[in-house]
């Protein structure tokens, strides 16, 4: 393809650059003006209720590439993960690009598009493993390499000013049971030909050693559920189906009969076989013929190990599942990690469990769980295989990135560049550099609705979470005088301080005659939470309105 | 003494039992209706946004004591952590009871009772280092033992119906560095004697083997920070005397001068010196003359390692230090554990200071760090000293004193009993037994309002946080008619939500003629939600007010 003198390779990271979650690269390439766009994963980012309090997820404000969506050629995704996959259906409206993936992830997003009424709307181009494409100036090349999900690729994205190397989400994992093991010839091919930039995963950048197998994990569990008596309850990831299936084995080793609950075990487990994974599964028993067999003939393989509050394990332990109840002489095994931020609501579904005299055994006592992300060991062997001349780690928090990029430079990578969303770094030509700040923040999706962060709305509830509400409405007449008693609405707030706040107003109204009624307005607000103050220490969100009568 | 037929050694745990924090243990002896109390430790729990937005501290309700108080002998406090003796200005004025403590911690009381004003009402009676003291039928010795603040004790309380030995917070640390070690001859002793009950701390009955000595930190401490070059700020609780002391150590083995940044530094260091530990600790800095030093010569010791937000360590990092700021080449060694919850403040804390350029090192992946709590080995070893009848873990959460009644179980104690706040365990005489369930619950420190958890304060402000909030007023004339346009207050809600609850309101309005106020209210509020929801997916919080001119 012909270059011009002033084409760019640039990448500008709308999420994921300050966050393990959102993942949203966008790589383009031309002069500025006219360059085309590839987007590598479009994923969400889960809500807390400590800091996004009634936001269920959260997702990229893509607003610079919708205004060139002409020029955008492409999301393609590396693996099926909610942080790379999950934003797609909301956004697809906004780009309109085709979609590509391999089979397994495609199918994940097809089940999604399906969902979202927008099935007949998006191609979903499947590319086979190892599979090429061509958009536009960018040749990509699919590598299988290895993670905690079937089908994970890093992207070779050759360019007429040189080729990244995308890795996606990765590990080195020698026997990753399901699916394709790292194809360490082309990750070593791709270095040898030369690389201008590893654009890479920042996980556990600050974590030793190397993240371990999942084979060995296989073998751990068989040991582990061997030595159980009563019932058994495994829950890890859905979409980690080498777990699942390993799970599956160790039951199937010692008499246990499986059966899925939770929706996402039945949806992953049913993609997997789909798309030609999990051949030798066991037969899966539905629920109530689970019940009837004897407790220590049954395994549940269950959604919910970050103990969210609808999934099957969390209504297991409150004794809401109609078909499933555990006791003593049970075992709950939680194959997964704690993501970080979920540890309260997962030690109280312990509690539960515990209180229900189960016995709970986790990754924090038990080798029950393996990352799926590179420890450091394992990305200084990536830096030695692609040897690029500029590292950009991506995926992680500000922590985790600094960290690997200080790992890189100790690898003697000539350039190692921290980015954050929105910033637009030029790859080629010359040094990396960041070249333009453009729009970025976060989108949430707020009950059915999408808002910008920027609204203010999650901030807005965290100061009703923290000191609650009052709104006063004044009834004034033509003349502007008071015409009736005012109207309290208080929420949130300690009975003993509405007395104080009733008394302060009533005051403040009985001195008022007539005449500026926006000062009323304002005064009694200041008095309402002024009293407020006084009696409680806090200052709730006060609002006044006024009606005419 | 003389026993009566009817006598009955009881425990009744207030607090922690359930959770790790808000200890409050009440030992109560003699027959039911004439028992004399003693209560062992009144701490508080700390709120979280997430599930008690708004609220300081939490401590125990203890209306079934404030209605005995004449019979309540004393309060007798294990050492000086806030979850042990942080609830004593509060609940004191129910109890009015003496409070007895060794030195180090009854000064820490003391500076407690000054703030809340109670200094002049309280009686703190200060206990020496293995002393003893007789209240009512208990006589109670107090055994040295370690932790991680100077002068924890396990207290050693004999009853005509035997000995209770009530371990607080414990570990077994051969080179505590501050203060005494364990006084294991007289565990032994007490062991040899023949004890009731263990009433035993929990915190890591789920963490293999043993907790490590501090003296292996001050070495690691020491050769971690010959490594630094640049600023250097070290983050710890402040009432580890010891590791600031191996710190200021380190500090001053490689040539750096310390300053004490934040309130609770100095207050801690202070108490330290005041009653003999810390005697050769180094000069220390004032900020501004810390400022004045080059770089490598200094060296912080800082609150804040929790990520609060109004610690100096948060807001050096937010920029907002008036003395102090680090930037590239520095490092914040976070010397000290994430209490579950915290992660996500903490995480936020080092990503601000990655931000800065300035390096973070904590016990994630560096050893900086040992626990003050007994791991299995060490909780082992102390059951094979104490040799109970009875096991009653408490200083713990479900999970937590699950495993450490089974890990009792497996060492032969004849009986483990795991009970709940409110629960009355009778030790003796006869088998371990629940005799009676008391009331119980937390108290909210609201504000600076004390609310009964049951009030559902904090619930509420969580549905507003989740929803928000329509508050409604309409006005009414004598007839029950309208007789102006409602006013409304929408906080926390998206704009397009707003219009569509007007509208809906404004409809019903519109159809109202006169009469069953109640109804129009009630239909109102329906309507209003059911706006809201349609538009958005959510049910904020609605209430509505009738006013009449």
């Amino acid at each position: 393809m012909a270059t011009s003198r002033d084409d760019e390779l640039v990448l500008l990271p709308l999420g994921g650059a300050g966050e393990i979650g959102m993942n949203f690269n966008a790589y383009g390439f031309g002069p500025e003006g006219e360059r085309k766009w590839i987007v590598v994963d479009c994923g969400v980012l889960f809500g807390r209720e400590e800091t996004t309090p009634g936001v269920d997820v959260m997702m990229p404000d893509i607003s610079y590439l919708a205004e060139r969506r002409e020029d955008v050629l492409a999301i393609v995704a590396t693996h099926a993960h909610e942080d790379h996959i999950g934003a797609i259906h909301y956004l697809w409206p906004t780009l309109r690009c085709p979609v590509y993936a391999t089979p397994f992830t495609a199918k994940l997003i097809e089940g999604k598009l399906e969902e979202a009424g927008l099935r007949d709307k998006v191609r979903v181009k499947v590319v086979p493993l190892h599979g090429k494409l061509t958009l536009g100036p960018f040749e990509i090349e699919f590598v299988s390499i290895t993670h905690s999900i079937p089908e994970p690729n890093a992207l070779a994205i050759r360019t007429p000013l040189g080729v990244v190397v995308h890795t996606g989400d990765w590990k080195i994992d020698p026997e990753p049971l399901v699916g394709e093991a790292t194809d360490t010839n082309a990750l070593r091919k791709l270095g040898d030909d030369g690389v201008l930039a590893l654009v890479c995963d920042s996980t556990n950048a600050l974590v030793a050693g190397e993240s371990g197998s999942e084979s060995t994990v296989r073998k751990a569990l068989a040991d582990l559920i061997g030595t159980l008596k009563g019932r058994v309850a495994v829950t890890a990831f859905a979409s980690n189906i080498a777990r699942l299936d390993s799970v599956a084995k160790a039951a199937r080793a010692h008499g246990r009969q499986i059966a899925l609950v939770g929706r996402a075990m039945k949806r992953l487990v049913e993609a997997a076989r789909a798309t030609g994974y999990l051949a030798d599964f066991p037969a899966v028993l539905d629920e109530e013929e689970a019940a009837d067999l004897p407790p220590h003939r049954v395994l549940y393989l269950c959604t919910g190990s970050q103990g969210e509050s609808r999934a099957a394990l969390t209504r297991i332990a409150n004794g809401e599942h109609r078909n499933i109840s555990l006791g003593p002489g049970d075992t709950v095994i939680f194959s997964s990690r704690i993501i970080p931020g979920n540890e309260l609501q997962i030690f109280a579904l312990h509690n539960k469990l515990a209180g229900l005299g189960v016995e709970v055994l986790s990754a924090e006592d038990h080798f029950v769980h393996v990352s799926g992300h590179p420890a450091r060991d394992e990305l200084a062997q990536m830096y030695r295989w692609i040897r690029p001349k500029i590292a950009v780690p991506v995926h992680g928090e500000l922590r985790h990135m600094s960290a690997h990029a200080r790992l890189a430079r100790s690898l003697q990578v000539p350039q190692a560049v921290t980015i954050e969303n929105g910033h637009m770094l030029r790859l080629a030509p010359g040094k990396a550099q960041v070249i333009d700040e453009t729009p970025s923040g976060r989108v949430h999706l707020d009950g059915q609705v999408l808002v910008s962060e920027g609204a203010g709305l999650s901030r807005a509830r965290r100061s009703l979470a923290y000191a609650g509400m009052i709104a006063i409405t004044l009834v004034l007449d033509a003349k502007g005088r008071v015409a009736a008693d005012p109207a309290f609405v208080m929420e949130g707030i300690p009975e003993p301080v509405h007395a104080a706040v009733r008394d302060a107003v009533e005051l403040t109204i009985r001195k008022h005659k007539h005449g500026d009624e926006d000062a009323l307005k304002e005064t009694v607000r200041r008095v309402a939470r002024g009293a407020a103050e006084n009696a409680w220490g806090k200052k709730p969100v006060t609002r006044v309105e006024l009606v005419w009568v």
